[in-house]
Order: C-alpha cells, then structure tokens, then sequence
C-alpha cells in the first residue's frame, strides 16, 4: 500500500537493533484518517474471508483492528495483558516473548467473547517474529475457533514471521513489507 | 447519546462496589459501528473547540479517541502507561490513581508530539472520579498546550469528576451520564 510505505519513508526511523520507530503514526501519535485507509485496504482484502470477528492484541494492533472491523461490519477483540476486574476468572491466556519490552507478556481473552465455532480475522500492526500473533492464533485455537487470515499494517520479512504462519494455511497480508533496515537508516520494502 | 445509552442498558452490567463492565462494546469486545457513532457526536461537539489534538490514555480511551479524531481531522496521542524504547529518553510524566487497578499508573507523553502551544482535545471512555482526566490535563500543562475540552463516553455523575474539571473553565461533554447504579443491578441515566 503505497500511502503506507510512502509515510513509513517520511515519518518512520531505524533505530538500530531491529527497531522501527513509528511512533508518529501508528503507536503513540496515530494518524485516524491513515489508520482508516489501512483498515479499508485489510478490510477489502478479507472481505471474502468468512471472518465472523476481528482478533488483535493490546495496545498498539487496536487501531488498525477497529478500523479494519468497522468496514467488515464486525466486532473487534483485543487481547488484554492484564486481568481487569471485570473479566471473570476463568479465561483464555497464553504467553508470548515481546521483542519490545524484552520479556513475556501475557495475553488474555475472555471466553465471552471468542465462542466456540466463530471464524477469526487476526489483524496486529507489525509482523515481526510472528511470536504475538502465534500467540493469538493459540487463543484462538484454545476457544474451539477458527483462523481464517492474519492481516497487518507492516511486516518485517527478514525476521521470518511469515514462515511460522505458513502451517495455519490462510492469507497473510501486510500492507507494507520491510525487506532491509540498514545501518545508514534507508529502509527496502520487498516490492520495490 | 440514545444509542450509547440503550447500548448500557443491553449489555453493560453492574457488579457492585461501583464498576460498570462495559467489556462487550467498549474495553475488550469493540462494537467499532458504535465507537465511530459515538466519534461522530464527539467530533460535532467538539468542532468549534479550535483543537488542534486529540489526547487520550491508553488502552480504552483509544476507540473512541481515533473515532472522534478521524472525524475531527487530527492526530491523536494516546499518553502510554510504560515507556517502549522507541520513546526518548526525556518525556513528559505523570502518575494517577486507576481504581480499576487499584494502585498508581504513569501517564507518560514525548514531548515530540505533545508540541508547545498545542490546543489539547481530551477524549477517553469513562468520566468517573476524574483522575485519569486529571493526570492528562496536568500532562497538557507541563507541555506548555492549552486544554480546550474534554469529551468521553460514559460518565458517572455521582463519582464527580466533573467538578474537579470545572477549574479549567473548558466544555465537557459525555455522551451517557450514569446518574446511579443500584444494587438490584438497575442503572438510571442524568436526563430520564
């Protein structure tokens, strides 16, 4: 998507070790009317999907996730990281390494809201390792669910998240996919 | 907001000690057509207001925030409750009490997108002891920004946050004030 891949040039930055710094439109200051696109590009591309609920992960997939599920008419979940009090106590929760924080985070999703027999559309702002979204896909599996796509904003192909999610045998779409971060600070994508 | 209001009625619950769960359409399971009506009310009571930002806190403020901020045509930052390595290393912080935590959470914003001058939106999901609210307008504060209002979704009346935004002399609206919650599980609304 080449408005996303133009704004990821203006306004993202390589800050070395792996670390793409977006934080000017997608993960602290976010562009609504950018976000909007990218979820009418993720929505147009499953349309056809089946998907009977979107399924992210607190807290920067959120906004992707809503506006990619207000144009599929759907409800969006997000995975909590903490337990809130309003959540009963027996829930679903897998862990998963997050390269960010550099530890484990928890991920938790209330039986709720992800019942047996619904067909999920997972949809995260980065495919990275693919360590999050396989958590997300346990979740999914542990409530008797089906997987029926992953759709992200921005993937990193070189760290082969893709690979992982091959064995679940449903599209994966990234709207704008980082083939190389350098040290001089340019970024590739795959398809230029 | 008749929508957001029957939306309560249907599916929000009551369980004691003051907390209202809302997890099915707000703070879990997103309803995203809702989030973006009630963005739209937001955005047409705000948009005379000269604002040039939205603000919010993560996590649930950022629904209706990005909502009301897509309508409004402007950014929005979402003040983050942990510090992620792409923040530098100086930032504007401070703590509030979250009652849903039971303890102190920070409120942190880069100075990179709180910019001096800055004519400040706050939206978030619940006005209840005004806490959080405050903790942003204090963070608005130290940016040297102007506060011009102050938008949420549900606010409940008997909890007062609303006199102690009074001292900035801004507008504040909410689109459903929850004058009572009762033991029998009933919720009464301010204007029926």
């Amino acid at each position: 998507m080449q408005l996303l891949k133009d704004r990821i040039l203006s306004d993202g930055k390589y800050l070395g070790n792996g670390i793409l710094k977006v934080d000017g439109f997608i993960n602290h200051q976010v562009d609504p009317v950018l976000m909007d696109a990218c979820g009418k590009e993720l929505a147009e591309c499953f349309k056809d999907s089946g998907a009977t609920r979107v399924l992210t992960a607190e807290i920067s997939g959120i906004a992707p996730a809503i506006m990619a599920a207000r144009y599929l008419n759907l409800p969006v979940v997000y995975a909590r990281k903490t337990k809130p009090v309003t959540m009963p106590n027996t829930v679903y929760l897998t862990i998963a390494p997050s390269h960010t924080k550099g530890r484990m985070v928890e991920l938790i999703v209330s039986p709720e809201y992800l019942p047996r027999g619904e067909k999920v559309l997972i949809i995260d702002d980065f495919l990275a390792s693919g360590e999050t979204i396989l958590g997300l896909v346990r979740l999914v599996e542990a409530a008797g669910c089906e997987l029926v796509g992953v759709g992200t904003l921005i993937e990193k192909t070189f760290e082969k998240g893709r690979t992982m999610l091959e064995q679940f045998n449903v599209p994966v779409v990234s709207l704008a996919m980082i083939s190389a971060m350098n040290e001089d600070g340019t970024i590739a994508f795959l398809d230029d």
